[in-house]
């Protein structure tokens, strides 16, 4: 297969660990992009890419419609550029029947999310929202204990993702990541709720399938002169009773990525954390908690068709990134949409990623009404 | 010196614990009791306790009364009773001029426990209230770290209490423990923020120091039929801007008695928790992690002080009672009212305890009214 | 009950913790001490430990005599002195018919140390020798698993004892611990494997029940001008094909008092480390590890009888001193000698410190002969 | 660049982790192959790596014959086959002028290793031996706090590598990872020490740099009928005078892929463990000790040269494959040779392979000999 690139210029980061994900799976090539509006940086890329000259376009407009006509054209894009720039970008390579995957956090309204749900409904189209933790083994065996019963009915989820580097004005440094997700403009009404705390939302949705109901937030911003927040105290509560907290936070000085996540059941727990990603702790009630291992005995069918080493090989994020690549590549290939919890859990499509946006706006609204109670069920296609 | 217990009789766990701490310093002996309302116990446990049958009373009252006028009277009493018991009896011993050690919580209302402490302050009386997790060396250094500045500004406190012994209805099965704390009579208005979440707001205040404006709780009864709440959570504001989440719960399957501490400023941040409680993470911005150990290199004085044992040679709870119990028996000796912030943190006081009843009644109050904010300002003597 | 001290004056340390675990328990008093050879020092002891000066002796030949003649002499005596004078007051009191609690290693001779398990045995005495890490709860636990036939027949032991307070020449610098046990005068033929070595072989010995054939050591001085050995490799045979590693060291920069072990057999395997003592994993073949904690679920009768806090509230060294003292005491209370694998593992003998003495030489002997084998197995009565 | 494989075939597992890795830096392309000696499988093979018909080849020979008289021929080839096959194939190539990389231990004899290795350097072809581990950048980490002092003279090296995988008699079972290892027709003098012990060998001379000069080695066989050792304990001399002790196992129930490394030194620590890589403790004298985080902050040129995601962000075993692959593919590019300790440790060569079956040999003949010191030292090119 072949694909092309929106954003990935000098700077980025993420585009390149993309590209790394599905050149681990050979899966697809590279072959055209957009890579920046500055004509200069875009050849630039397109040089470090390898991508031929005249498969290197101004505007992401004409390279959809370009790849469209060509008989080589692309069979899927991957868009990185910043949150602003996500919906019409998308709306582009849909409206010209090309299969997307766009970063997180979807898009900046709930409303555009669910236009580009829409689009690619009724187009028939595999869309992509790269919520990537959801491709580690372990993150799917935790999902295939829920599901089994095993943990009984979920009461308490803690989930949390601690990171530090926003713990000073990074944005006024020349950092790019910080310029951009701290710029309202570009990153939205939210900064860490939007760029982490949404991780959150989908990991918890992904693993124990629980539907929010209210939402009570909290965000703050720490940093002075930060216009957006940096960390945000979420108590939501989901339909049939269960509770939980959401800790999405930029100014944790001395964490470095810390998504976590523990369910808490009638019959059993579950422990997993993303820096450790090879080990899940699964404690019923009355036994000794089992350390679970990728790999190891014990798993399910899900751990195992997404485990590409040996127990004791540690597998890192590179891995995660290409399971749902994979699951992505195949889909496009056997025109397979996502379905929920079943064929070993694919990829996350755009109905997470419209679910998130909504979690991201409700979590807003309720902090801006000093953390009152807000509806926070999901959007609707 | 010698002392006296109120409580105790079989069944009790805590008072065997108090008892082993004051064994373990040799600083007072057990020669007066009144253990339990029922007789036959009451003389079963004196023997237990090897305490002479004269000094065995049918009442806390009496107790007082007549250990008040001999001249080999008890130094000091300590109050295990459920805590519906604490104030009457707290109360007796005060007025007969009898030094307290009281469980926590303190008692069932602010205006109880604020009569205590001024009961206490009034006479001259010292009053210890027992958050033991306190008495571990490096919650003290801990403290040392922020004092010193070494934190900066604290912005976030994350802190949590699970455990999972009330995960099953078990006061319909003669767990003594849980039939009490689940009783509204015996326990007051709430069971998990009462019994556990009090060690929270304890040991966030001895550590930061932090002052709290506002709380905003959800206490929730996940097992059917239970009167009170097994579990909470609660968002706070600090004056000053801070922002904390405190997780109390006892319906956690899989854990044990997991309070933990993280505090994150604008320069560092600690983590510690009590089930490893012989070290303490601590991280610099711009640095590595280190993890102190007691005993261990780096350390200050308050760690020092109230260290037993040589680093690597681990120090369990009872290390951390006899440290509590050292303080206040030594403050009896010298008649020294615990300060705050000085004398390398001596014992926690009846206004710890008022605090923390206040607490209490705080989150109840705000999950009352569906969370709302309410003020959650200390009290004032 | 009563009990003397032998050794205890300023600058021991162990002293206070024999108290301590003593006192915790209430099991006995001390009434009675030959603290120093310094009258000044002894005296000063005393004071400190509120021994009554009559009860103050000069030597232990005179406090044995002595005590063994009064009507309220003392019950046992407590021995912590440098290695060399174990033999001579050890047999001093066991002449006077008084029970034995001895640090170890017991002495600088088999000879010596069966002359002392043979007079224990001869006249009806109970001689402990502390080799406290046998009191943890979860090492019994331990042992109860390999008993029990769960770990099937054992293949590999890998067990160490790092520590780094000899990594430097402390001797030079008045540390009075390095002084002596680096002064082959006071501490025998060796330092490093007589200290902790030994530690290492009772830990062996009283979880697995293998008895060494052969031994082949090399132990080493690192410090420059260091007179006996400070860390050492030892590979051992045990009878019935299994093989061991034991690596005691004192000079490993970082480490505090790392003791652990590790035992592989055919079924299962089981780890445990000193500094966290309060876990225990256990892994059987073909299943993922379980955490075993103290006072949690699954555990046998052995770890349930010597655990004195619920799980989750993390019992240190004094508890496991006190659980080897409580054996003791009650065992003289009740003229019970220990047996192996019975009553729930009672405590180590006399004839656990020969086997000790034993093998410190054979390790000294094998390093002296290149690494040669050497005959390792375990000394008779 | 392109590459062919040797091996490969159904039930190979580590060709495709070379073929993932390779593609992860998009390197190269898989274009030849001999994948089995089996014509059904070698074609199936070819079909599945996308192997054109005509560049797949019945042996080793051909394939090198043909390929180096194409113009498109390969420029490298990668050898995954069982040890007895490495020095004919390794042969082939390098007598065709192409560069090659092979698995370890590279072949049976040490004669042989340095015919390669001479091979290579009289042809200036490049050679690498897949010792992945040195990949990893916090390995690399260790070996620069080595090389810049801070450990300062190393006194004791503690390395092991447990699995469990061979814990039962699998090569009975269909197994034919197991099956050829225990072979020794296939697999050489020794299974354990030669697939494990050489990785901990390797490790351990580059992050350290030690030259042994003496091994006492104790090889066992524990499984009844195994053919050759699934354990050993191997004690070694340096030059210099540190020791160090190693313990590859294969029988170690419970365990999956735990290669580990501590090394001590007068001034300072370090530590650090295959199956979680992205952390390596580092303790300095007097200090308490820090967790240095790949990625994170106070790594050296050498770790953040070496890695591809951020801090926190784990990077697995493909990653380490990838560096070790990207400094091989670049050295091609360019034709440097790898040199000892400088360009920011390269890949591991020639005569690391060679070195590593010296090992093996003298580990064997020292066991043969009842574990007698034997001489370690390196062969010489």
């Amino acid at each position: 297969m072949r694909y092309g690139l929106v954003g990935g210029a000098a700077g980025s980061f993420i585009a390149g660990v993309h590209k790394t994900a599905i050149d681990m799976i050979s899966a697809a090539d590279l072959v055209a992009g957009c890579f920046s509006r500055d004509h200069e940086k875009n050849k630039a890329a397109a040089a470090g890419f390898n991508v031929a000259p005249d498969r290197v376009y101004p505007s992401f407009s004409e390279m959809a419609e370009r790849e469209a006509t060509r008989d080589d054209g692309i069979n899927f894009v991957v868009i990185t550029t910043p949150n602003n720039t996500h919906y019409a970008a998308c709306r582009a390579f849909l409206e010209n029947g090309i299969d997307v995957s766009c970063d997180k956090p979807l898009c900046l309204t709930v409303d555009e999310a669910l236009e580009l749900a829409r689009l690619a409904r009724d187009k028939g189209l595999l869309f992509m929202v790269t919520y990537v933790y959801t491709g580690y083994p372990l993150v799917r065996q935790a999902r295939e204990l829920v599901e089994s019963g095993q943990l009984g009915d979920i009461r308490v989820v803690m989930a949390e993702y601690p990171q530090s580097w926003l713990a000073d004005k990074a944005e006024d440094s020349g950092n790019i990541q910080a310029m951009w997700r701290t710029d309202p403009e570009q990153s939205g009404v939210s900064c860490c709720v939007g760029d982490i705390g949404t991780h959150i939302e989908n990991m918890v949705h992904f693993v124990t399938g629980l539907e929010i109901e209210k939402i009570s937030a909290t965000l703050t911003s720490f940093v002075e002169g930060r216009l957006l927040d940096d960390s945000a105290m979420i108590t939501v509560k989901y339909k049939g009773g269960a509770i939980g907290h959401y800790w999405p936070c930029q100014v944790a000085v001395g964490r470095e990525n810390g998504l976590s996540l523990r369910v808490f059941g009638t019959e059993a727990s579950i422990e997993w954390q993303q820096e450790n990603p090879n080990v899940l702790k699964f404690a019923r009630k009355g036994h000794p908690p089992v350390i679970l291992t990728r790999g190891g005995p014990s798993l399910g069918e899900a751990a195992a068709r997404w485990t590409r080493l040996p127990s004791g090989h540690p597998e890192g994020l590179f891995a995660a990134w290409a399971n749902i690549y994979e699951a992505f590549c195949n889909s496009i290939k056997n025109k397979i949409h996502n379905r929920a919890f079943d064929e070993f859990y694919l990829y996350p499509t755009a109905m997470d990623g419209a679910r998130g946006v909504k979690f991201v706006h409700d979590c807003v609204k309720s902090s801006r009404a000093d953390s009152a109670w807000v509806d926070g069920t999901p959007p609707v296609l």
